[in-house]
């Protein structure tokens, strides 16, 4: 589950506690390790996700960072102009990152194989909008207008973004991730000649440049449903879904060429179990017969997700997976 | 422009600064009108859209409602449950939204038949998403609760809604609304069979009972792009488009079946003209030859863009529109 390690688990809210704000939380390994431990212990969950923020890259890249309670990320210091852009530096992960290698080695010494651990990173996209707006925002102005009064100057930043994540991805999997997601978060706010331009060369750049063995890259674009063909020629191996697109009208459109992630509204959560059994069937018949789906919401769990809940999602597909599964492969 | 009466006006601020807070600007016809105006005199745009706001139909149901600077919307007393969504009425619209009834009166004869006016309302599902949440939100969590655990009051509210809007947009037409949009502002937020099961059949219900005459209805779904088939058979004559679908994408899907109302970036006004007049060309260019292209933002524009620029949309779809137009009429 997107965010499985979050606010909805009572274990990971005395953690947090302890550990003061979020950021200092995700710059803990011994804590961050703890958290991304938590929904293995408590759900069951096949995969643990690493335990950290999408904008740490950007932090590393010397700017300053801070998350404000009910307010979320800041950036004091937004990118606006070429003077800004010129003073970021290219991270060393295994220096300026190096509380997330920690934290990979230490989840991966604790889970000894039992499941698989997923990094991650965000797009280059998402980063940099962020990087300009310097907080979240609902139509990220700032980094609209240098899109288009200063396409040259976003280029460039989105050139050393990608730099960065290719650095940081490597090191996540040097140090021992076995699948690496990328979260393209605000790339649905393109238009599609945008997202063309200032999105989708930089995935393709980052992924394309990934010593990762045979490590799974999975691609999530939220609000990406019109651009699928395009994003699985990126050199992902899986798609994530949002909620908006049927899982079948997606497979229907990528084939075999990638697997498929998702994609249940994580508005379901907040129903009742037996909802969530039927929803989760849904999107199992919605997929159809064979093999290539990782079932997963469609974005992140929310805070006030009864735990009950979030397990009946965990039970109910891999109560009913396997058998839709086995039986499709029959039927094939 | 969506949103053309607005905040990016200093005239409007002027106005707005006399009425005091933003509901009672709305319900001040002499105001209203004002405001409604201003854009047709100072921008020449091709329609004047009647300023109000979707939640006064809530409001005229017995909702209380108000507007807090900086956090919109608020109802105090969402609905929740059956005993809540029990004390809504339905509303006389010349007695319980007569302002709305008089602005447009007053829009009207201040026109003197110079540009039509639009009228507007919420769609069922985006009004219903607002009373049970309270306010805006980024996951309309308690809306998606009563969706997945009670879709039977869920829809007894979306009829109560549904009925509302029917009389509210016929007494529009019949005090002088020359063409009617209905906004799903939340529409983008269900997944497809929710949307199918909770949207789309009140938005059918709604332009089918509308005593419309030739009035034109403009649907717009933001978010909506992967329903255009089904939303070409509402019985709507126009759909707006948001930005993230190519406009000539779009018209490839629905053919000649409705007209297309967009849909350029609002972000784009934040550039400068050059850049408005290249974008507004690329629409141009992407709808490709005939009629049947209503030019218009992707979504409403946005406090901070300069009035130049708004203007700079405007004439850049007055001057290359025609030839477009022209040539392409004759190029058939």
């Amino acid at each position: 589950m997107m965010r499985q390690a979050g606010r909805y688990l009572p274990e990971y809210q005395a953690i947090r506690a302890k550990a003061g704000d979020f950021l200092s939380l995700c710059q803990n390994p011994a804590l961050a390790t703890e958290v991304t431990l938590q929904p293995i212990d408590r759900l069951g969950v096949d995969a643990a996700i690493l335990f950290s923020d999408i904008l740490v890259v950007p932090q590393a890249m010397g700017m300053s960072l801070r998350f404000e309670e009910g307010r979320g990320p800041i950036f004091p210091d937004p990118l606006r102009d070429a003077a800004a852009i010129a003073k970021l530096t290219l991270p060393d992960p295994n220096t300026d990152l190096d509380y997330v290698m920690d934290t990979i080695v230490r989840v991966k010494d604790r889970l000894a194989g039992s499941v698989p651990l997923i990094g991650f990173c965000g797009a280059p996209w998402t980063l940099a909008a962020y990087m300009i707006e310097g907080s979240g925002s609902r139509d990220f102005g700032h980094a609209k207008t240098m899109l288009y009064t200063q396409p040259d100057l976003l280029h460039h930043l989105l050139d050393q973004v990608t730099e960065s994540l290719t650095l940081y991805l490597n090191a996540q999997v040097a140090a021992g991730a076995q699948a690496l997601q990328i979260f393209d978060t605000w790339g649905g706010l393109l238009s599609t000649p945008a997202f063309r331009a200032f999105s989708l060369p930089y995935l393709r750049r980052l992924i394309g440049s990934l010593n990762k063995g045979d490590v799974p890259v999975i691609l999530f674009v939220k609000g990406g449903g019109q651009w699928l063909e395009e994003l699985a020629d990126t050199g992902a191996g899986v798609l994530g879904l949002d909620w908006t697109i049927p899982i079948g009208a997606a497979r229907a459109r990528v084939g075999d060429r990638v697997a498929l992630q998702g994609n249940m509204d994580p508005g379901v959560l907040l129903s009742n179990p037996a909802t969530i059994q039927r929803e989760v069937q849904d999107i199992l018949l919605s997929y159809g017969p064979g093999s290539g789906h990782v079932m997963n919401l469609g974005h992140g769990i929310t805070p006030t997700v009864p735990v009950a809940n979030a397990q009946a999602f965990i039970t109910a597909t891999q109560e009913l997976s396997g058998t839709f599964h086995t039986h499709a492969e029959v039927a094939r």
